[in-house]
């Protein structure tokens, strides 16, 4: 049974199973995509998930010019499906931007996005953007990480298949981010190697690293064109190539480019980017049992300070840090400092923030269990909000899963909502996009876990809160109001993380 | 000879030397003054510091209302050159800040602001604002702290002395940054006990806490008067008085007010932004080291992330973090969660911050030793720059003393040039304002320590820099262009913190 499970791939858009292909050969699909692009620069797109399959669309709709566009990734369980739903005219992501779909119908029409298995599309590529995943192992799971490794197999393998396979003069783009120092002490080498093995010559290879800012959401679209871009190559051949491609996709005029020295620059600039949006969240928990102590309302002092220019960007912390960026980032940092570069020290401080940020669900968990007196044993739990995110459908890593498995642990029977989703892959498990019919039922227990927009000042969802009776409500995110709060704390009992005791 | 020195007060700006006073009685000098106003509301400025002397300075240009103001200050070695300053007509502060003088002038003219060591003023007043200084005592000086105490004991006797001789009715408005939870459980409690003790009603006092954000700089002025508050009360009518307050001095038309539920909220406010600032510095320093080893140059990297408008604020860090706010903030808000909110933990995170900056200097010089192969007993140093902030004079806990220490302690001869100070007196010798007459010695090592305007791309100082010979140059600020600093290695070692070896 298991195996017969791991040789299908199911589409969680449409439901629809692929079963895995025998073989990766699809030169014949690839040559006949190409017979309708005479002449046609060929951009393939390594990794077909939530930056490469919405980079193609980008790179289909390019604004100066018309490229053939081939997105290719791994026939396994997790990716086939995108292979075959883009194929068969489903885009792979869902989104709330609706010029997805709009740049999706473009490429429909124009037939210009074809994805693929087949690493045979490299041979025909003018460049290979390379948007894959580089995961990071932490010891333990959702919750309270300590120890990390970086296994850069998966990332060499990936590389290596683009070597044995592209012409020597490509342009190598590398958007996946990695630990700083890659491009240059990594990807190039393996290139050049691969070309050498080839009998090809390895001087004209061209490798380059820019990083994408995608925010997966309303603005997923823009978040790739309509915006900045920091770029460099491994040498200035490489960057002049990065810099002409970029201006091809990129709205340019309004959104200047900034080229670095080093593609070790670039690689840096993202970690250290992200380090500090991770940090600047870990700095705030503390200041969260603080204002419960002191009995302040955090929300309040944080909006009266973020109306300093220089502090707009202070955070509020709420259940935990999710996605796939401010998780792993400043461990591929650290992890570099000492493995590419020899120091003997990682970067404390950075590596410190992720672990404050990861036992963020477990302390919001502590803090349900020390505020709700009673055993939590066949207690019915609603949860509103899986992704990380706010108004998207992405459960990366998302904190609810610590917070979640904990409940599931004590015995909780739990429900959960979700407007951008039907189902919770990592878990396994239905989520219900109906509010109206989850809150027909009565819980013991309703906790904001997201703070999508539909739970914001939505005088239904408070309405309904208020016909619950008994009930212990937990707004872990801040969505509920300072008079909602009050309103709905004579008929439950109401906590809100950072908030202080109402 | 002790004694007699400790009998004078000193003036920095005039070099004047004032006989500290017999008695603190001045009742005389202070009805002669409200004389001159009568009918005039008496607003009070305890303290006379680099914020007090100022706002008093704004009361005394209130926009809306004529107030006769009071500036007072102890009979101290330190503080009683102040009093006899201000009614001599020489402001205390020096500033770049063209409105300085220009509202001082205005003061003088119509005569409103007056100074002086008695107490019997605050029996005069409608209103005191406290700016005095809450010091935190760190267990080792300015470099590498790890221990800190705070000593409330002369907050309470400034308070105490306010409660002594005020009218029941007064508003006590606390600008200075305390310990959040310092004007409830502190102050008012003090205020009230005295006016008992007096025999006067103690419900009718107003005690509030707005703090200022005060730049010491060319826009001085303007950061107390043209910038957003944040206010509080401990209760309603005292909320409403310093709202009332403030509206006759800030322009609250272009700077909205933010009132806040409770005084603690916006004392931790203040504590917070300034520890999200430190913290932010904090962060980069384990980055600046990164950068270092892998050949990076963190500056155009940060300048490439901060074109993302949710990332502008990102530091770079220099030699260290000076100044009165920054480097104790965080104790503050760590020292209140303990001891008066009782919590078990302080605040590790932003403490942390603290202890990192407060080791950069000692870095610094670590780095210079590293760098510089040979032995510093007897080297000629140039330090430029003594103030913590660039462009202004202003040497309150500035990281130029703890690299300054060392230097000193192996051996080298240093000479000091900053455009802003003749006098520093945490150390007690002579800077020079004379770059040109500095640089027609030869040094064997010129530091930057201090950004000061007239260090960034002057070519008058490059060109004196390259007269120097095998000079070695050490940038820790990054005022030094790329093209300068490759010119400058041809013939000297240079070396900047932060941008890698170039």
């Amino acid at each position: 049974m298991e195996t017969a499970v791991q040789l299908i791939s199911r589409s969680p858009i449409t439901n629809k199973e692929y079963p895995l292909p025998q073989h990766t050969d699809d030169r014949a699909g690839i040559d006949n995509f190409l017979l309708l692009h005479p002449g046609k620069k060929v951009v393939v797109v390594q990794g077909l998930g939530f930056v490469g399959s919405v980079m193609a669309l980008v790179v289909a709709n390019a604004l100066t010019e018309e490229y053939a566009v081939i997105g290719i990734d791994l026939p396994t369980a997790s990716s086939w499906w995108k292979i075959c739903s883009i194929n068969e005219g489903v885009f792979p992501v869902l989104a709330s931007d609706p010029k997805i779909s709009q740049y999706y119908l473009n490429a429909l029409q124009k037939k210009n996005y074809y994805a693929t298995c087949d690493p045979y599309a490299y041979s025909k590529a003018a460049v290979v953007v390379v948007d894959i995943n580089l995961d990071v192992k932490k010891q333990s799971s959702a919750i309270g990480q300590e120890g990390y490794s970086v296994d850069m197999s998966s990332f060499k393998k990936a590389i290596e298949s683009i070597g044995n396979n592209c012409q020597p003069e490509v342009l190598i783009l590398i958007e996946t981010t990695v630990p700083p120092g890659t491009s240059e002490k990594i990807a190039k080498p393996i290139l050049e190697d691969c070309l050498k093995k080839r009998n090809l010559p390895a001087d004209k290879i061209k490798v380059g690293h820019s990083y994408e800012r995608v925010m997966p959401g309303p603005d997923y679209i823009d978040s790739i064109q309509n915006f900045y871009r920091v770029y460099a190559g491994t040498d200035e051949k490489s960057a002049n190539a990065v810099e002409t491609f970029l201006r091809t996709v990129i709205r340019t005029d309004k959104y200047p480019l900034t080229r670095l020295a080093t593609t070790t620059a670039t690689e840096m600039a993202k970690v250290l980017e992200n380090s500090f949006r991770a940090m600047n969240i870990a700095f705030m928990v503390e200041w969260s049992r603080f204002a419960e102590e002191a009995g302040v309302d955090l929300y309040e002092v944080v909006n009266a300070i973020r109306l300093r220019p220089t502090h707009k960007n202070i955070m509020l912390p709420g259940l935990g840090v999710g996605g796939y960026c401010l998780t792993k980032d400043p461990l591929l940092a650290s992890w570099a400092k000492m493995n590419l570069f020899g120091s003997a020290e990682g970067l404390h401080q950075s590596e410190k923030g992720v672990s404050i940020n990861d036992k963020m669900p477990l302390y919001a968990f502590e803090y349900l269990r020390s505020q709700y007196k009673y055993p939590l044993e066949g207690k019915k739990a609603l949860l509103l909000g899986v992704s990380y995110l706010n108004d998207v459908g992405d459960t990366r890593y998302t904190p609810v899963e610590g917070f979640y498995d904990q409940l599931e642990i004590e015995g909780c029977v739990i429900a959960l909502h979700d407007p951008h989703l039907l189902y919770w892959e990592e878990k396994n498990c239905r989520v219900n996009q109906n509010l109206d019919e989850l809150l027909e039922q009565q819980y013991d227990i309703i906790v904001v876990t997201t703070g999508h927009k539909e739970y914001r000042s939505n005088p239904l969802l408070f309405e309904k809160l208020m016909q619950q009776m008994s009930t212990f409500i937990y707004d872990t995110i801040g969505v509920l109001t300072n008079d909602e709060i009050k309103m709905l704390s004579v008929k439950h009992v109401v906590k809100v993380i950072g908030r202080g005791d109402l």
